[in-house]
C-alpha cells in the first residue's frame, strides 16, 4: 500500500501536512467564484466516477463482513449511487453559501488616525479525524476548501478503500481548477499512531476537530497539542416542568428519543416535575413503550412504572444512541438544574412548561450550547438553525459552540492603515 | 505557608478550582450594576489597605534580592503608592466599560417558528498563569469577574507575598459584595507541580490564558488538556519597501524597536529592500547605533555596515526584547515574505511603502494577527486599538486572535424558543 511506502521513507502525516500548509497559502488568495467552480468541478466528478468509488467501497464492505463487522456500521459504509449523489449534491449545496473569507466584521477609525479592520481569514489547515462514514470525507473537504483551507484527513480504516479513491476523483478534479490538488489530503496509514501523530503537529495544523464517538473524542483532546474543537458528544435531557401541556410534553420527549436515537442532539434522560409524574408518567411511558424504548427510572419512577429497571449512577452519564432512556423523577426545577449540570454534556437542554418564567429561569441557568423551551432538542444542527451546512456540533466553550457552519472555520486578522504613526 | 498545609489534605489546586466554579453559577446570574459595584468596592480596598501590600511586596524583594535577582525585574515586581493607585484606576476602567455578557449576537427566525436567539455568556472558569508581575493579579481579576468569569490565578513565585496579600485585600472587599469571594482564587503552591495540575482540569477550568515569555507559554501549550489561548510571543518585522519614504521609515522602524524594546510587539527585524539599503542604510544604521541598538545583518548588511555583526539563522528566530536588532536585505517583497512566513511568530507585522498595491499584497499575503502599513507594530495593543482593556495578545487562530479585549472572555449559547416544534 502507498503508505507503507511513504512510512519507509519518513512520516506520511508530516509530510502530507506540509504539503496542505504549502497549498494552503495559494487557497488563501483564490476568490469565493475560483473555489465555487472547484467545487462545482468536484460534484461532476464524483457522478461521473461513482463506478470506481461503489467499486472501491465493495473492497471495505467485504473486509468489514470477513471481520464481523456489526450489520448497522456496514450500512452506515455502503455506498450506492444514491449516496454518490447526495455526496455531489452536498457540495452543490457548500456552492450556494456566502463564502465568510474577506468580510470586515469590525472596522475602527482611531483618533490617530489609525484606520483598523478586522476580517476574516481562513484558519490555514484544518485536520478532520473521524470514523467510518465516507460521506464526510466528502462534506469535510467541500466546507474546509469553500472556507480557503486546506484540509488533511484521517478517516476510519473501515472506509480506507472507499476514501483513497473518493480522493483519487477528487484530486483529479481539483487538477483542472485554481484549487491546488495538496490541499486535499488524506492519511492512508490505518494504524493509530498515524492519529496521535497528527495531533502534534503545531505549526502545520491550526486546529484538529474530531468528528465520532467519546472514545475517539477523548482520545483527541487529550493528547492533542495543536487547536482543538471538541464536538459531538451529547448527554441531552428534557425537563417536564410541573405545568407543561400534556400533548406537548409526550410529543417533544417522544421525537427527542425516537426520531433519531443514534444522533447526538437526540435524548438520554426525561426529567419529571412529580406533579406530572404522578398524573401523567404511565400514559407517557406508554407511549415509550408502544416505541419499543426501554425505560431506566429513579425509585418514585419505578413505583410508577413497574416494567421500568433501575437506572444507575452510570446510565445516567451513559449517550446510549439506542432505544433506552433514563427517567428522573424530582421534586422542583432546582433538582432537575442540578441533575443536568452533573450529567449533562453540555449539549442541547429543554424545558416544556406553559410557565415563561421557570422557563426563562431554566434557559438562564443551564450551561450547555443550546437550551430548548418548549421543542425538540433534535434541532441543534447547522441545517435546522438555517446555516446550511454543518462541519460539527461543538461542545466547548471557546471559539464555536453549538452547531458549526462556515464562520467557524474561519479566524481574523487585523489590517492597519497608517500615514506614518509612531506609538508616543 | 498555607498551601502546605492543603497539599497534606490533597490539591490545593482542584480545591479551589472547584471552590471557582461553584462560585462561577452565581456569578453568571450577576447584572452589570452588581459587578461594577464589586469592581469599585476591590479599587477602593486597595487603596486603603496599600500598606500592608507595600509590606508584603517587600518580603518579595528582599527575597529576590537574596537569591540574587537581576534589578530589572525587581523593578517589576516592586510597588509603591503610585503603582497601587494605577491598579485601582484600571479597575475603575474596567468599570466603565460595556459589559458584554448578555448580548444578542445574532437572532434567528426558522420557517417553523422556532425563534433563535444567541447571546454572549461568561466562559466560566477561567484560569491565569502569568511571571512576576503582581499588576497582573488585579489586572487579570477585574477582567475576569467583570464578563461574569470566576479566576485561578496562578502568579510566579517571586511575587507570592504580594499576590497572596492582594488577594487577601480583594477577599475583604468581594466579602461584602454580591460577587462570591470564592470567585477569586489565587494557587499559593510555588511548585511547578501546581501549573502541570492547573492545565489538566478538564471540566473545571474552561480555558488557560499563559501571560509571559516563551518557556512558559511553551510549558502551557504542551502540557494542557483545557482549552489554551495562546498569547504573546513575537517576532515581529517590520519591511521597508524599494519606494518607502525615508523619514517615514526611519521614524517607524526606530519607534518599533525603541520605544519599549521589552514588550511582544515591538520589532526584532529590519527587512530592507535592496535599493532602499543601498541608498539608505548607512542612515538608518546611524539612527539605531545612537539608540544604542546592537545591529546583527545579513552579509549585505555587513558590507553596508562595517559595525554590526553577522546574524545567525537562529538570531532572525529570537524574540530579544532588548536592544538587539537583526537587519536583512531582499531583493524584493517575495523574499521579504518568506522570510517573515519562517521567522514570524504571526504577531505583527509592518511594510513601509508608498505603494498602496504592494502594501495591499503584503497584508493579504501576510499570515499574522496584526498586519499594518505605514504605521509602527507597536500599536497592537487593546487600548491603543480603542478597546478600552486587554486580557493579552493572542498569536493563536481559534477563539480570538491579537488584542483581546472583553468579548475574548466570554462564549455563546443559543437559546430556543418554540410552541411545540418537533424533527421530522
Amino acid at each position: 500500500m502507498l503508505w507503507e511506502v511513504i512510512s519507509m521513507n519518513g512520516s506520511e502525516v508530516r509530510s502530507k501536512a506540509e504539503l496542505a500548509k504549502s497549498a494552503s497559502t495559494v487557497l488563501n488568495r483564490l476568490t469565493t467564484a475560483q473555489k465555487n467552480i472547484a467545487l462545482g468541478t468536484m460534484a461532476n466528478a464524483l457522478r461521473q466516477e461513482q463506478q470506481s468509488i461503489i467499486t472501491a467501497n465493495a473492497e471495505d464492505l467485504e473486509r468489514g463482513r470477513q471481520q464481523g463487522t456489526p450489520s448497522s456500521l456496514l450500512d452506515r459504509l455502503a455506498l450506492n449511487p444514491e449516496r454518490i449523489e447526495a455526496m455531489a449534491e452536498g457540495l452543490e449545496q457548500i456552492i450556494s453559501l456566502p463564502d465568510p473569507v474577506g468580510d470586515v466584521l469590525e472596522t475602527i477609525d482611531r483618533p490617530n488616525g489609525l484606520r483598523i479592520d478586522k476580517i476574516r481569514v481562513p484558519l490555514g489547515v484544518i485536520g478532520i479525524i473521524y470514523e467510518a462514514r465516507p460521506n464526510v470525507t466528502v462534506d469535510a473537504a467541500g466546507l474546509c476548501l469553500k472556507t480557503g483551507n486546506a484540509v488533511v484527513l484521517r478517516g476510519g480504516s473501515a472506509a480506507l478503500s472507499s476514501n483513497r479513491q473518493i480522493i483519487e476523483v477528487l484530486h483529479r478534479a481539483l487538477a483542472s481548477t485554481d484549487i491546488p490538488v495538496d490541499a486535499l489530503q488524506i492519511i492512508e496509514d490505518p494504524n493509530r499512531s498515524s492519529v496521535d501523530e497528527m495531533l502534534k503537529l503545531n505549526g502545520l495544523l491550526d486546529v484538529v476537530i474530531p468528528r465520532g464517538g467519546r472514545s475517539l473524542i477523548q482520545n483527541v483532546v487529550t493528547n492533542a497539542t495543536v487547536p482543538v474543537i471538541e464536538t459531538g458528544a451529547g448527554v441531552c435531557h428534557t425537563y417536564i416542568d410541573e405545568t407543561a401541556e400534556l400533548t406537548m410534553a409526550t410529543e417533544i420527549s417522544l421525537n427527542a428519543k425516537v426520531q433519531r436515537p443514534s444522533v447526538c442532539n437526540s435524548m438520554e434522560t426525561l426529567i419529571i416535575h412529580e406533579a406530572f409524574a404522578a398524573l401523567h408518567l404511565p400514559h407517557l411511558a406508554e407511549q415509550f413503550r408502544k416505541a419499543n424504548v426501554e425505560l431506566r427510572g429513579c425509585e418514585p419512577t419505578l413505583a410508577i412504572v413497574p416494567w421500568a429497571t433501575a437506572a444507575t449512577s452510570e446510565d445516567y452519564g451513559t449517550e446510549y444512541n439506542d432505544y433506552i432512556l433514563n427517567v428522573k423523577i424530582v421534586n422542583n426545577i432546582q433538582e432537575a438544574l442540578s441533575h443536568i449540570a452533573q450529567y449533562g454534556t453540555q449539549h442541547s437542554e429543554c424545558i416544556v412548561t406553559e410557565d415563561k418564567t421557570q422557563a426563562d429561569y431554566f434557559i438562564q441557568e443551564v450551561d450547555a450550547a443550546a437550551v430548548y423551551h418548549n421543542a425538540s432538542t433534535r434541532f441543534t444542527d447547522g441545517f435546522e438553525f438555517g446555516y446550511g451546512a454543518e462541519i460539527g456540533i461543538s461542545t466547548q466553550k471557546l471559539h464555536a459552540r453549538g452547531p458549526m457552519g462556515l464562520p467557524s472555520l474561519t479566524s481574523t486578522k487585523y489590517r492597519i492603515y497608517g500615514n506614518g504613526q509612531i506609538r508616543r
